[in-house]
């Protein structure tokens, strides 16, 4: 088998750490497989190198950003690579350049376009195990780029699929995706395997365990991978198309979302154009909302609600007290913090139904009131008091049995 | 003027060095002139990463040891550039792959083959400050390689003579190139202007200003650089071509060259391959030996004397034990340590006479005793008793009246 693994930052953040990764390399060699590595700078190096980039410059420019970063996962390959020959494993590094990643967009926050495999392929093909530096490329102008945050992880999935690898490895500090949140829920399970569409869900709604655009990507090109613990053999979640057995469960997830705000305008006259007039001020702040709730009410006037992080509270009420007058007299503002998210996520809802009736009558019997309300073809979202979110979330996994091994 | 400035670890070691360079070249685009800089690694940076690599491997690959150090330069040329944007100067980094320098051979000594200046002119003629990583370069392979020790000062060299900049400088600790080394002969005067041979030969006895590489890649391709400080604006030491005015100074300068030994090997029978023989075996065992003289004694037999560094003196004896009884019964080694080596240096020896006997007078009145004399065109070398290498550095330094300036 062809095998591409991916090791974070924390993976590789000390000597012990970078012996431990060479360790299991050499395990998969010895099996037989083929290996290919991406990997990240040793953890707290880029914040290290931000830090003395800000040092001398207020701005320091995003193409220098670049060429600075970069060189924290160029040397992360070459020690990796080092602890592998130095327990006789045969194996080369290769920056970005070399495994032929070719990048677009802005500095530090590039896209992928395409990848070159011809290097390594020809590495592989010769025995060599990979290591391959994560997060960068260079543009068609030959500039190094990096790919802004989870950037290795979008590298691994992209490699993996250039290479056609059969089996994508990301490794990380957590075992796999889990049903809830295990520090919240005791008896969250982890998954055997969960769809792109489910994890996106999930990580959309504050499930970290991988970027979205990296789901996105390995989505849209079918690379099947694994998110397993770099710390020990335990299987992960495999994350998949979808297929039809999934189906069978109806909710795949539980997650929370904590310190949210919520803002609600009323009195807006029930004309066209309001909504555009409050969103687009938003996204001229660059301010992201999240749930949006719009009605009229019995008064004839039309009210928005929409909710955020508690952080954007401030500028979102700044941004909007002088819309307030264009909007006329009767138009006010209230907000309301100390609120939270709770969401289900599962592919199976498309064919089953009554299971927005089974979540609230489940919080319902928990004692628990519910804000507002959001749903998507795969998801349903309320927002309940924050002091009580825990409490939902576990009513809610038990409510749908996900603490209980499926059949 | 296209001007190419070199800075090295030290003059880059720390933020206010950084920002100190960053004002420097600020002023001479100020003054209207075009800059490219090459830089190395911040100082000790280099160290660093070789102390990890050696964490991780007993004998790191020297494919590795390259991907590893270039990432000194990489982030030096970045921190410089944000410097100067800081500065309001326009500029910008280039790696050595960017810098179109090509090398061949060993991995971590490597060769520059040629430079592609594309990139840096079309920068420069942008109004662009570009900023250069030394020390590296690419081979035919695509593979990231570096040039050894004293690489940045051979980058910039190379790189000076790609864009064809009307002057080179090579910034550093010292103002330029002396008569004699200014802790010993007080009245040590900087030198305006000195010979790519002159140079040569003071580095090869020990003037540490720069590798002879870098001065003889100059000469080859005919760049004038000039040798000064990074901590002041004082003009420094041109080194050019040889010009005729250069030959009305009979010597240049003075050099020393402590802890050096001396063997001798005597009863050799005078048969031919007997030198041979000797060399044959310190050069197997990689010994660096420097003046060697033989001749036939009165006995018929011949004797062999060389000097080296006396940390090598240990290994010249083991090396040689074994020898002796193939060179037959009469062969006897002798040695001597606590001897050093004082050279004068200048290219108008070729067109004077006499220069010999005027250096080993001024010996002589100063109580000096020679041991071993040895000549090359432009050089008189002798040994002389350690303890004395100064008083003969001074006596020979004023006999040439390099303590006055020239006419």
């Amino acid at each position: 088998m062809l095998i591409v693994q991916k090791y974070g930052g924390t993976s590789v953040g000390s000597f012990d750490r970078i012996r431990n990764v060479a360790g299991r390399i050499k395990s998969l060699r010895e099996d037989g497989h083929q290996v290919a590595v991406v990997v990240s700078a040793m953890g707290g190096v880029t914040d290290k190198l931000v830090t003395m980039a800000r040092e001398l410059c207020d701005e320091p420019p995003e193409r220098e950003m670049d060429v600075l970063l970069s060189t924290g996962e160029q040397q992360s390959i070459a020690l990796v690579t080092m602890a592998l020959r130095q327990l006789g494993v045969e194996a080369v590094s290769i920056t970005g350049r070399q495994a032929g990643m070719k990048t677009s967009g802005s500095h530090t926050r590039a896209r992928i376009e395409a990848i070159d495999p011809t290097l390594s392929r020809r590495y592989l093909g010769e025995g060599k195990v990979v290591i391959v530096a994560g997060f960068q490329g260079v543009n068609e102008e030959g500039l190094i780029q990096t790919l802004g945050r989870g950037g290795s992880d979008l590298s691994a999935i992209a490699f993996a699929s250039s290479v056609r690898a059969d089996l994508c490895q990301v490794l990380t500090d957590v075992d796999g995706v889990y049903t809830a949140d295990p520090r919240v829920v005791r008896d969250a399970r982890k998954l055997p395997e969960i769809s792109y569409d489910e994890l996106l869900e999930l990580a959309s709604v504050g499930t970290k365990v991988m970027q979205s655009r990296s789901v996105e990507f390995a989505k849209k090109y079918g690379v099947k991978f694994e998110v397993r613990s770099s710390l020990n053999n335990n299987p992960g979640t495999i994350v998949t198309e979808e297929h039809e057995a999934m189906e069978a469960v109806v909710i795949r997830g539980v997650s929370i979302e904590r310190s949210q705000a919520r803002v609600t305008i009323t009195g807006i006259p029930d004309e066209p154009g309001m909504s555009a007039l409050i969103l687009g001020v938003l996204g001229e702040a660059e301010i992201n909302i999240d749930m949006i709730i719009s009605n009229t009410a019995h008064d004839g006037y039309a009210r928005h609600s929409f909710t955020m992080h508690t952080n954007d509270l401030g500028r979102v009420q700044a941004a909007l007290k002088p819309v307030l007058s264009d909007l006329g007299g009767e138009a006010n503002l209230e907000s309301e913090a100390g609120i939270a998210k709770l969401s289900v996520v599962g592919i199976g809802m498309r064919s089953h139904s009554g299971v927005a009736a089974q979540m609230f009558k489940a919080l319902g019997e928990g004692g628990i009131n519910i804000g507002m309300i959001s749903t998507s073809e795969i998801k349903i979202s309320v927002t309940v008091e924050e002091a009580r979110i825990e409490d939902a979330a576990r009513v809610v996994h038990s409510a749908f049995g996900l603490d209980t091994a499926p059949a």
